[in-house]
């Protein structure tokens, strides 16, 4: 049985938006916990629109301090405030998130009503950041013009399937099956060993979604993000733009498309589209000829992992 | 001949937007000069949408330092930036704005190609900020959880039209004709002196826009805003609340049309409402029973001076 794992697409303007799409913000659900990746302006009023729920959100991750990955989380948190939240909030970003919004919220005279845990990202470093027996989430360092982290999260848990009828028929107490499906062996009472083999059969294989913010295109990420079963991959031009996009610390439709392939992922989504595109047909055709499970991230739309 | 002089509403929800609703935000328009007041998460997006040039605003006026009445500047000021401004901005507000948004352009590591000059408003004595011989901006305090002002424009300019067949028929130089219309009489060469009114005629009155922004009830405002052609005052709350709107440093419905009454202004727009009511009928009733001419700020319309 699968555990839902989706992501919501909030945002997908690069730098300023446009008529059409707002700064960067996705929401990601894993059974249910709700994880907010990046919180571009608007952000609040997307999550509103769209219905849902801003209360629910536990984690937010914020890949760096540029505008428009993160304008929108003061307003969020001081929604949060007004709707009475009393729940922690854990935060995750570059290191002078927690003094900015501090000093934001001494200005406003913001009284935040619940605890705010800060967790200060590493950009040079891959490292898990949080975790439990559900799932991690691993921060990937990207080289943008400003400290820059990728985020993945990884969905944690048995990937065996107990077979029932064999650990009935064996006597198998209850209380083992959980270590079982965990793939560990039934050691028996009388010091006798049970393979694990014989008592499981193959179950879902655990599912990730790796979320690459803005980056000049970087092989090696490949290592960190090798088998995501979705892949997130900023791309904000064309390639015949690729030295504006080198210039700029950004990726192209295409080098997305490559990035995919390379790290074998099952299936691409793109986003941080420039303005100076209005349609996202070609966009999407570049990156389908490095990559043909490449979609283009669409605001409102749910991708499942 | 009247010159432009109008009001487009961006924004109307109070602390925290709703699927139909931003934050605060009015872009004024008084012949060729852009004035944004106050603006809330979202305000650049509402541009964007409206199809109003971001560009063309010259001078920022924010009434206190609430998230929802400033949160989108940063990212205004980011997209001015990133579009190749280089006419200078001129921001009036209080105090601790210039200092944080220092602070978040070092820290977005930001370069903003365009010089900002910066106004600090006083929140408890009304003052002229700025003028030219077309207009000018006086602040007007508010009394609210936080150092707060209102803002009124004032058109400047000859109130008077030329007679020209009398002014002809005398034989009066034509570069005396702007002095007169600004009420001078005529001084002739002989020293003889012909009256202004002889030469004129009645002309169109200056007219004024008030923003009041979040405020509790305060008769002591009238003497500030008399006579304004246009008014525009929060109305967070109906009457029922007037409790929670005093307790909050708000105003309700009946109260903005009672101030609208008093103070003898033209037109009352009413805005800031809760989020708590998805129709503004009741609000608008309230108004009005107050005071005919009230109207309620819808996002997206223009309302002339």
């Amino acid at each position: 049985m699968h555990r839902s794992f989706e992501v919501t697409v909030l945002g997908t303007s690069s730098a300023s938006p446009t008529k059409t799409r707002h700064p960067s913000g996705q929401l990601v659900r894993l059974e249910g916990d709700y994880f907010l990746i990046d919180c571009g302006e608007g952000t609040q009023l997307q999550l509103v629109k769209l219905g849902l729920r801003m209360h629910r959100i536990r984690y937010v991750l914020i890949s760096h301090m540029h505008g428009d990955h993160f304008y929108g989380l003061p307003g969020l948190i001081s929604s949060m405030a007004l709707f009475g939240r009393t729940e922690k909030l854990t935060i995750a970003g570059p290191e002078p998130l927690q003094g900015l919004l501090e000093t934001i919220f001494q200005i406003t005279e913001s009284r935040v009503p619940f605890e705010i845990e800060y967790i200060v990202t590493n950009p040079t470093v891959p490292q898990q950041i949080l975790g439990n027996n559900k799932w991690a989430i691993k921060t990937v360092p990207l080289q943008h013009r400003i400290a820059c982290t990728g985020f993945v999260i990884q969905e944690k848990g048995p990937e065996l399937r107990l077979n029932v009828s064999v650990c009935e028929a064996m006597g198998v107490p209850v209380k083992e099956y959980e270590s079982i499906k965990w793939g560990e062996d039934w050691l028996k009472t009388d010091g006798s060993i049970v393979p694990n083999k014989m008592l499981t059969l193959p179950g879902n294989p655990n599912r990730s979604y790796a979320y690459i913010s803005d980056t000049i295109y970087d092989e090696s990420l490949i290592e960190h993000i090798h088998g995501s079963s979705l892949l997130y991959h900023e791309a904000t031009f064309m390639h015949d733009l690729l030295k504006r996009a080198e210039e700029t610390h950004h990726s192209t439709a295409k080098q997305a498309g490559q990035m995919a392939s390379l790290c074998n992922a099952s299936k691409l989504i793109i986003g941080h589209f420039s303005g100076r595109y209005s349609h996202t047909d070609d966009l999407l055709n570049e990156a389908r000829a490095a990559f043909a499970q490449s979609f283009v991230a669409e605001e409102g739309r749910t991708y499942p992992v």
